[in-house]
C-alpha cells in the first residue's frame, strides 16, 4: 500500500496449485508402482510432512537444509508409509517426481496479476522452497519475478522472523517498505510482528474442495483481495 | 555451449557500463563540493579500490561483507584521497552517491541480447555485486534476469571457487551445465578451472578509450563474441 516498494510472495498455495500439480505427477508413478491410493490423498500425505520437516531447521536441530532435499526424504517416508520401499524404485524415478514441486501450475490470475504489480513494485517470492525449484518453476510457468528470495537466500524457514527480516535486509529495504502477500494468516501475522504490510488472497481449494482453514482474513490485514488481478487494482497498477 | 542450461553472467564491464555511469553521477557531486577532479577518473580512483576490499573478504580476514557496503568504505577512502572529508557531507548526499553503481546503464546490445538467450536458457547473474544492487539496477534498466545470483547468494567472491561452484550447486546444475558470459579473461579461466563453459564478449571501452586490457582473448574460450546479439546468434536463439 502506501510505501511498499517490494511485495513478497508466499508461494504454494498462494502463487501456485501444488495439491493438483503434485497429484497430476504422482498418478503414474503410483500405477506403475501398483500402489492403490488417491493421487491427492497421496499430495495430501507428502505436504503433511513438510512443516515438520522445517521444524527439525527451525528448532536448530539440523542446519539449514533446502527444501528440494526435505522433500526428498518427505517422499521416502510417505513411500515406506504405503508399503514401497523407495530403494526398490530407480533413484532417478524418484527425483523426478521429487521434482513434481518445480513444475506446478499457478492459479489463473497469477501471471497476468504478477504482470501488473510488477510495473510498480519489486516482486519476488519469499516462499520456503529453494532457488532452483522458484527458478524452473517460473521458467516454466512464465511467473516474472524480478529476483528470486526466500528461505534459501535468508538461510532461514518462515515463519521464523529471520526470513522477513533477512529478506528486507538484502533489499536493502525497512520492513515497512515491504508487503507479504500470502493466502496464509499464519504467514501474514509472522510478516506483521517483522513489521511488514500484508495483503490477503483467499485461495479456497488449495487443499481440496472440503477446505476448512485460511477460507478468510483472520486479521485486519492490509489489503484482502480476490485474486491477483483485485490486488493490482487496489495497489493502483494499470490495466 | 552444448548442453549449458544456464548463463550466468559477469555484470561491472561485461552487461553494465560502469565508468560512464559512475562518471555521470559523480560530476555534480564533484561539482557541488568544489573538487577539482575529472569524474572519469574519480570512477576509476573508486574502482581501484574495488579488489583489494574484496580481497580482505576472499583472505578470510573479514566475514564476507556485501559490495554497498564495501563501495560506502571505499567511496570514504576515495573522499579523503582527494583532500574531502567525507563527515562533513551529509550522509544521504554519500549513500545516494553510493547507490550510483545501482544505476548503471547496460551496453546497447545488452537488453536486446538478453531477452533472446533467455528464451533458451536461464539467465542470471553471477556478480560480486549484492542483490539489492543488481535487482535495483535491473529493475531500472529492464535487464530480465530469471534470478539474481552471485557473490552474495554464493558468500563468496569472484574469483574464488566457491563463487561459482555454489551458484552452479544452488541451480541444481553441475558445472558443465553452466556457461559464464565475461568480458575479463580472468574470470573466465576461474570459472574454466571450475568446469564452467566460458564466453567472452569484448567490452574494448570499459575502462575508457586508452583501455590496455582484455581487448581480445587470451585463451581458446568456447565462445567469442562481438556482443549479446552475436553471443545469441551463436548460441542458436531465434532473432
Amino acid at each position: 500500500m502506501q510505501g511498499a516498494a517490494a511485495l513478497l510472495f508466499d508461494v504454494f498455495g498462494t502463487v501456485v496449485d501444488w495439491r493438483s500439480g503434485v497429484a497430476r505427477e504422482a498418478a503414474p508413478f503410483l500405477r506403475r508402482h501398483g500402489i492403490a491410493m488417491d493421487p491427492a490423498g497421496f499430495a495430501d500425505a507428502w505436504r503433511r510432512r513438510y512443516q515438520p520437516a522445517m521444524e527439525a531447521v527451525r528448532s536448530g536441530e539440523r542446519p539449514f537444509t533446502r527444501l528440494d532435499i526435505l522433500h526428498r526424504e518427505n517422499l521416502e517416508a510417505v513411500l515406506r508409509d504405503v508399503g514401497c520401499d523407495p530403494a526398490a524404485i530407480p533413484e532417478e524415478e524418484i527425483d523426478v517426481l521429487n521434482r513434481a514441486w518445480h513444475r506446478l501450475d499457478p492459479w489463473p490470475d497469477a501471471v497476468a496479476g504478477l504482470a501488473r504489480l510488477k510495473t510498480r513494485f519489486i516482486i519476488a517470492p519469499l516462499s520456503n522452497g529453494n532457488i532452483a525449484l522458484l527458478l524452473n518453476m517460473a521458467k516454466r510457468a512464465g511467473l516474472p519475478w524480478d529476483a528470486i528470495l526466500g528461505a534459501e537466500v535468508a538461510q532461514a524457514y518462515k515463519p521464523r522472523p529471520e526470513a522477513y527480516l533477512r529478506t528486507a535486509e538484502i533489499l536493502g529495504l525497512p520492513p515497512a517498505a515491504c508487503m507479504l502477500v500470502a493466502a496464509h494468516n499464519g504467514d501474514l501475522a509472522a510478516a506483521r510482528a517483522c513489521g511488514f504490510g500484508t495483503a490477503f488472497v483467499a485461495r479456497r481449494t488449495e487443499h481440496g474442495p472440503d477446505q476448512a482453514t485460511d477460507l478468510a482474513p483472520s486479521e485486519s490485514w492490509d489489503v484482502v483481495a480476490r485474486d491477483f488481478g483485485e490486488l493490482a487494482d487496489r495497489l493502483g497498477c494499470a490495466r
